[in-house]
């Protein structure tokens, strides 16, 4: 995102929710964090958490989760339709490259704040997060608000890929410069 | 309201929107005031206003408020699903009595500051607001989230019909005492 400047740039990494946002409904907190006109938002983890990582350690009823795939779609046509524009990325990477990953943590001493024990029994849930992963994607690619599956092993492929998809939305999205006032003259006469 | 706690009680008076609510849909300002579990949160106004108001001053496209019945259908459904409860009181008035109310804040010394001269260009727009209100309560009131049409031209009649129906709804709902800790001895000995 380096090309952006953050004054019209929220970036919003949802973490474990905190007290207050858990006392809400779990749209509640995204809807906070949704970019006003003109500014472009970037959600690092999202609302779709509601239907991961809940589902898989079981945090809610199965019933509960299973009814947020309509929540979540109606919540989003809701944004598009009065205007916000919403491009989903799931950056894939395959077991394999996980643990590369893991070992480049522990190997690099300026890495190694990464690592959490933690990581490891959530990789043991990967058949789990996969089911969890497929179901959101199939039921929450919508005409107005699709998924795009970004194959991420690569860096360089990952960030080709996304930088591509992100030019073509800007292009159609077409920003313009505000108007200008209607009695600026085309030239300033200063004393 | 005044046997409630204002502690777990947040009471809302939505006014027209600030310049960062207006930079976000119609359904950002209310979402952020949605009560906590175990809160009774009150709207004075609500996302209501964005099929009303919205409405009759044409302040938006007829396709853009005509999608937002189903729109606030779908939300308040999420709410419902996730924990909350929804009661809405249309506290109708008939033309005389506003007639009556308007003429009483003139003479009141200690009401004069309710009137604004903008009440009277409203009152112009009785007919476009019932027709608005109509389609709003037919198009709202649904199972998980009623409307009730109350005649509150007189006080006494609103309020005991209004506190009926949140007696009912208070008796559903049998709110409870946190649980107590499993150690909790039943006679303390301390020293």
């Amino acid at each position: 995102m380096t090309a952006l400047n953050p004054q019209g740039c929220p970036v919003t990494s949802f973490k474990a929710p905190t007290a207050p946002e858990l006392a809400h409904d779990y749209l509640w907190r995204a809807h906070q964090r949704v970019p006003a006109k003109g500014e472009i938002g970037i959600f690092n983890r999202s609302h779709y958490e509601d239907v991961l990582v809940v589902r898989v350690h079981q945090l809610v009823p199965e019933e509960r989760w299973k009814r947020r795939y309509d929540q979540i779609n109606a919540w989003e046509r809701m944004l598009v339709d009065e205007g916000t524009t919403i491009v989903k990325f799931f950056l894939a990477i395959d077991k394999d490259e996980q643990r590369r990953r893991f070992q480049e943590r522990l190997d690099d001493p300026t890495k190694r704040w990464k690592f959490r024990m933690s990581d490891l029994e959530e990789r043991k849930l990967w058949d789990a997060y996969r089911s969890a992963f497929e179901d959101a994607l199939e039921r929450c690619s919508t005409d107005w608000a699709p998924w795009y599956l970004i194959p991420a092993n690569r860096g360089w492929f990952r960030n080709l890929t996304v930088a591509e998809i992100l030019g073509d939305v800007l292009e159609e999205l077409d920003p313009q410069y505000p108007p200008v006032e209607a009695d600026v003259p085309k030239e300033l006469r200063l004393e």
